[in-house]
């Protein structure tokens, strides 16, 4: 068993790293350290040579890990495998997050490799039930619940794995643009204090591809939107640096805490 | 029968008296141009006195229009018949909008008034199924059928009365900061092209209250987030000043339509 994590950006990629030797799999575009780990190039349109490359590594076992843009396709650089998956790769271009990130999943478990979660790879990165830091107040606790709905009602159309309340308001729902874009609206403009950020993969979400994370960023983001609270789903979300978030926790006074 | 009409912002009062003759209540805060209607001042902490005054004047029908921001009460200002209502209304500002508004709409009827819609005055503002200018191309019913469906998942929650959709993701979904701000938002860093808003009353909502509406400064800003579609519920949504949207949407090369 060689393992390969296919590496976006952010610090989770590191993270798996020191989960056990691995190469790390970087595509065109997606700027990493290396840190003296093997490094294989990949280009989306090269499929092909991408899986040979694996295969003569040993490699059998990949996660996907950190966060990466829509691939554009140079169609003139396509090697003969991409172009018989064109079809396939097109249709799951077609679809939502999820749905693309599926696709990609299937396909890569056709080759013949196993896909796996970052979680499983490190576990102690999860967050459990129960409050990390701070107490959540019964304001919060409602706000929460009120975010938690609307992302329950969404779940179904793949949508949204972050929202905001306060005082028993929506003031933000996760779109395309992504958790940091969301707070930033929040921000915009606020006066009053105080709700909840809620951030949870949506109801039956793979875990192994674009699993929600958290980290020291996240909540000063929420401390600029006005937010007092970050509610996690237990067992779905991932902590980054957890000591750096707990600092960053205190400092702006954010209780963190997660629910089933 | 006299009627007084209820103003909030905009253009909607306006648009509303030429319904025939009415009174226009107008609550501190709100600026409004009566152009020689008889005007009723009114405090959200006296309403007992408003409700004397709208009596002695005859009027039994009332017509809530325009937008309101959430009243901040001056304790020390109520009078003895706000005093009494305070446990309702208190019970209401801690709901959602639709909730506080479905709220005021059940007090003013037990005051013995009846509370009319604006679409009832005003039929020939509501914009019934078909297209109102442009031909909306296939792959604008998808995005538009994309973000109906959030909107559908969202209702029962009382969230979100517009959304956005572009290429079968979601850019955008109404919070409480409203349309413009969610447009805002969609505008932010956008280089494709093409997308479609769709605005609709939420499902089982009372258009007697925040019934949505539409005006060429909607067409302007769904321009301006690089949108080139409008879709509104048929027989659900205002629209305000049909000449200036037709030629702003001619400007802009904008598709509006509108399906049941």
């Amino acid at each position: 068993m060689a393992r390969a994590i296919i590496a976006g950006t952010g610090a989770l990629p590191g993270l798996l790293l020191k989960a056990g030797p691995a190469h790390l799999v970087v595509f065109d575009g997606v700027e990493i350290k290396a840190h003296g780990t093997p490094v294989i190039p990949a280009r989306f349109e090269q499929l092909g040579r991408l899986f040979t490359r694996l295969r003569e590594e040993g490699i059998d076992e990949l996660c996907l890990a950190g966060a990466m843009t829509r691939p554009q396709f140079d169609p003139s650089a396509l090697d003969a495998e991409t172009m018989e998956l064109m079809p396939r790769l097109m249709a799951a271009l077609a679809q939502g997050d999820d749905g693309l990130l599926c696709s990609i999943i299937a396909l890569l478990e056709d080759q013949g490799f196993t896909v796996r979660a970052a979680h499983e790879l490190r576990p102690d990165l999860v967050l459990d039930e129960g409050v990390l830091t701070g107490i959540p107040t019964d304001r919060q606790q409602v706000d929460a619940a009120r975010a938690r709905a609307v992302l329950e009602a969404l779940g179904p159309l793949d949508v949204g794995q972050g929202a905001v309340a306060a005082a028993g308001q929506m003031l933000g729902i996760e779109t395309l643009q992504g958790t940091d874009a969301m707070l930033n609206f929040v921000a915009r403009g606020r006066t009053d204090m105080g709700g909840v950020f809620v951030k949870r993969p949506k109801p039956g979400q793979d875990l192994r591809v674009d699993m929600p994370v958290i980290g020291p960023e996240t909540v000063r983001a929420v401390a600029r939107a006005g937010l007092d609270g970050i509610e996690v789903a237990a067992g779905g979300v991932l902590l980054l640096d957890r000591r750096a978030v707990l600092a960053e926790a205190e400092t702006h006074d954010v209780a963190i805490w997660a629910t089933p």
